[in-house]
């Protein structure tokens, strides 16, 4: 059986995602909260240097920061590839990582409610997420994988764990309910692990849908790479829900409609991320698979 | 009788308020879309630095830089201040404004619907607003102006005018009907000032509830200045509705409520904007004052 001896909680990955780095704040002031019989929790505030500018990062986004080859590679000097080692330094090294679990708090400005990312389908961590959408029905679980690509995410230093990623809240703010909601969620999760390391988490079963990564939609753009649409009315706010072929997906700042082509039911995610416009990054697009996991 | 022979739209006053600075990108490609036939009107992305960077600002608000002896000081030269005295040239000086009407375009993470910012209560403006106001009812106006001291703003270069700020949008980011409905009220308010020009606007007469500026409202703060509450969710999004004696205002970390202890019923505006946190500000308090008004 898995035993979690160390947990860690990170925030701030994002220097502008408030809801994770005021956390992980409370947190560091009243260590009690997240302390647990069976565990210990480390907090850490990932990127200060970002979140004293209220920015997503200073140089580069820290959160695509952890290939293995980028954190042995002395010669990537930027302010967040110095601090991906250093973490990978505390937490790591990745692949056999000091703590058992990460859990990284994100928000985001798309209407993406609490969600739960995924950067592998470890039972462990389908477990956890289970358990937590069984008693928070409104979780919704994104596995964000790309096959044959290693992840560049801060969670893929550890096998467990996942990032909690909240929205829609915009980036530099925060939303007292989002605040509590995603709070009351990490000390559910805590609980479960401290339940299931002492072997009295109960059990259950819970049929659960996993959203996998399919591909990501840039904008429309003309010839220079400037931006000609905007996610369509009919599509803004509606993460998780069908896009079939034919539905309105963007409409041009001259009104016109520009349709889903793909010939299969995909379900968006990430709908109008403002970090994603400089990543190209309109939506992402997944299927959704239903499992069903024992916890 | 007041005639307008220039008008200018401004829009990417603020470089990451993207509904202005992408209409304005669009009216500079299609001009027939703002000519009228009793005068011309020109287009202006006011800070292509910040827009560049997708920022508010490179160095200092520019929507803060247009105080008459700040534009003559030639020893502040941030890319802000320069700016300013450019934009001052181009379309004033102060108070002797070559253009007849500015119009300038910003949005907002706040609840603010389709506002109209006024920076004074000429006459003139008041009429243009009644009418906008007659006829698409949802449009406010909030009078922002603080007696004794000068306006800072880049419409104070001109008595005619205001600003449209429309909301919630996420900085960084376009929502397709905000856009389109912030366009919508830009034909409409061209429509009637050429006819205005013309002798035929037609008569009418509108009650308006003007929300005049009384005094801004910080966050709670610890004594290093770090915030210690959140808006109250009892709150977040009311913009432009009654706050009285007694209601929750803000909430801290710990849930604890911070209750409103004003003795009147005030008007909260503004409300959690992101970029104010770096102001002090988490809301501007105003009184409602109603107004009729013949245009």
């Amino acid at each position: 059986m898995v035993k979690i001896k160390q947990v860690a909680i990170v925030g701030g990955t994002h220097g502008n995602e408030l809801t994770g780095a005021y956390l992980v704040n409370k947190f560091a002031n009243s260590p009690h909260l997240i302390q647990r019989q069976s565990f210990t929790t480390m907090t850490m505030l990932a990127n200060p240097q970002a979140f004293k500018l209220v920015r997503r990062y200073v140089e580069k986004d820290l959160n695509r920061c952890f290939i293995n080859d980028d954190l042995q590679n002395t010669n990537l000097k930027t302010i967040e590839e110095k601090r991906a080692k250093e973490i990978n330094h505390i937490l790591g090294p990745k692949g056999h990582s000091k703590v058992d679990f990460i859990l990284d708090l994100h928000s985001t400005s798309a209407n993406m409610g609490l969600s739960i990312i995924l950067v592998n389908q470890e039972l462990f961590n389908l477990r956890v997420a289970a358990y937590l959408s069984a008693i928070e029905p409104s979780v919704k679980i994104y596995s964000w994988t790309e096959p044959g690509q290693e992840n560049s995410f801060l969670n893929s230093l550890c096998d467990r764990g996942f990032s909690i990623e909240v929205g829609p809240v915009a980036p530099g703010s925060l939303n007292a309910t989002i605040f509590q909601k995603t709070e009351q969620l990490i000390y559910q999760m805590l609980d479960y692990l401290d339940a299931d390391n002492q072997g009295n988490s109960g059990t259950g079963t819970n049929t659960i849908n996993i959203y996998e990564h399919l591909r990501v939609v840039d904008y429309p753009k003309n010839s220079v790479g400037e931006i000609e649409a905007m996610i369509h009315p009919q599509l803004q706010g509606r993460d998780y829900e069908p896009l079939n072929p034919g539905d309105p997906m963007f409409i041009t700042f001259d009104g016109q409609t520009i349709f889903y082509e793909g010939k299969d039911t995909v379900y968006p995610l990430f709908i109008n991320e403002v970090a994603y416009y400089e990543k190209g990054i309109a939506m992402c697009l997944t299927q959704k698979k239903i499992m069903k996991i024992n916890y």
